[in-house]
């Protein structure tokens, strides 16, 4: 298969490698000139779960890429969605499948303007990855990568990904219900990753706060209300703080990824987490405070910081 | 008139120090071995808009002082009030004058518990002063002291406290409704005192962050609400917003109270500010979200930071 990384990342580089590795034709397109120079001259250096290995790959520019894909996988940041979409439509044909594996919510609807919908695979996944340096990067983890066709009657198509997915060691498996998982994860974002990044800390110190019950039923409430109001999902307010307890458990001493944003001087994905459900909450005619004051709170810190604003970049 | 000063600090030391001056007989109380040490072996250094002065004062802990009083201003944190009122119960006679000028919701309440209410003066101050070391302190401004006595009944007792207190030079003036000035004082702490302990900047910087007013309305809101429901009072949220951008303007480069007290390993005054306002409108079937959010927030720093609860202290 013909394919693109649409926003070759740690996580696209990862996916990229491992597709090529297992007979795929692979492109990883990006925008940072340094790290295509170095993966062009020197090939793409990865660490996987701890193991180095090099691969000569093929990247350029999105623009660069002159071709229609068979598959094109996103992996940009929410707000880098849209102008990457810009980007690439030239390589998106009638059957070209896009799927999408970002953190947040509301990407289908973008993608809806760029792609038909018989062709976008939602998904999402938990391997974990990093760029320690332009052309160097990490990739830890066993998966799983869930997918799942938007369009119900698509389902054959998005088994092709799944399949290429298992053969390339990425572990893809179907799943009938993405928009829950897509959820459940926006929660664990919405709550450890945004209380993170508003404290200054790690998840170890926030959940172990006096008022660690009272910040996560507030914000886990209305995220379940939205879930339940827009996409009729059922997200067990209990259930969920009780996931996010135990995974606090594990990954204690970690600094999420909104914290690495601002300690970094970049725009968090707050608008694709609790500001999403914030906006979206008003539609439905219900409030969201606890959702908007976390939005309005890490909105004021980037300011404060002097980072621009997610939606010019 | 003997006076007690239960609560030495700052802002004690300054009204002590003009009331002794006018010739008042004053004893401050205090729980500071050092600072108590320091005024008994040099008196009081203390520098007034600027201009120093030395004078001799009496001072003892608490229990050391053993002789009913004519007035006792009490100038502790919220959290240190109630043992302050336990520590002073000895010295308060049938016609002893308590006079709160304290920070914050919900003292009078607690004042009933030690004091007749027809003796409790309520008042706020807008003087300001610091602590430089033991026995060395500043105070600046020019006032007022508003007064306002709490039984109905008893004006002519808080008149003659407001008389003191311009024969003094404090600029004492008697007030209809010190209750209106309180929420009023209230809603500025909860806002920009609490949103600069949050964010770790100062008053300036959070008031050009692009989701002030957000950040504000929701805020004062909920601040107008408590206190029409709980106090007949009727603050004006538009009006109190533009009133705090003003105020912000003109103390912009400051780093509040909370902030201090955070970057000092103390606890914050939060639960008498924002958590009051949620606790009380759950009494009232109604939901303080924001003020719930921020109260849990400045919890969870107090936690991080390590610094014992208040409720302890």
């Amino acid at each position: 298969m013909k394919i693109a990384i649409a926003g070759s990342g740690a996580l696209g580089c990862g996916f990229g490698y491992h597709l090529q590795k297992s007979g795929e034709e692979v492109t990883l397109l990006d925008n940072w000139a340094d790290h295509i120079q170095v993966v062009s001259e020197n090939g793409l250096t990865i660490t996987v779960n701890g193991k180095e290995d090099n691969l000569k790959m093929n990247m350029c520019k999105p623009h660069e890429l002159n071709e229609e894909m068979d598959a094109i996988f996103v992996f940009t940041k929410s707000m880098g969605l849209k102008p990457m979409m810009e980007s690439i439509d030239h390589i998106i044909g009638a059957d070209t499948k896009v799927i999408c594996l970002l953190n947040g919510l509301g990407h289908l609807k973008t993608l809806e303007h760029y792609v038909d919908k018989k062709n976008i695979i939602m998904g999402t996944t938990v391997w974990t990855a990093g760029i320690d340096a332009p052309g160097i990067t990490h990739f830890n983890g066993q998966g799983p990568v869930e997918l799942q066709n938007s369009d119900p009657s698509e389902k054959e198509g998005a088994l092709v990904i799944v399949d290429m997915l298992q053969r390339s060691g990425l572990n893809g498996v179907y799943s009938d219900n993405v928009n829950y998982t897509t959820w459940r994860k926006a929660c664990v974002n919405g709550t450890m990753n945004a209380l993170c990044a508003l404290l200054d800390t790690t998840i170890e110190k926030v959940f172990s706060t006096s008022t660690i019950d009272s910040m996560l039923s507030g914000i886990v409430t209305e995220f379940a209300t939205v879930a339940r109001l827009q996409d009729d999902i059922k997200l067990d307010v209990e259930e969920t703080i009780t996931y996010l307890k135990n995974l606090a458990d594990k990954v204690g001493a970690h600094y999420p990824s909104m914290h690495q944003d601002l300690a970094n001087n970049r725009p968090t994905e707050i608008d694709f987490l609790n500001g999403a459900v914030a906006e979206a909450s008003k539609r439905f005619g219900v409030e969201a405070p606890y959702c908007q004051k976390v939005t309005d709170l890490i909105h004021a810190k980037e300011d404060i910081l002097g980072i621009p604003s997610a939606s010019n970049s």
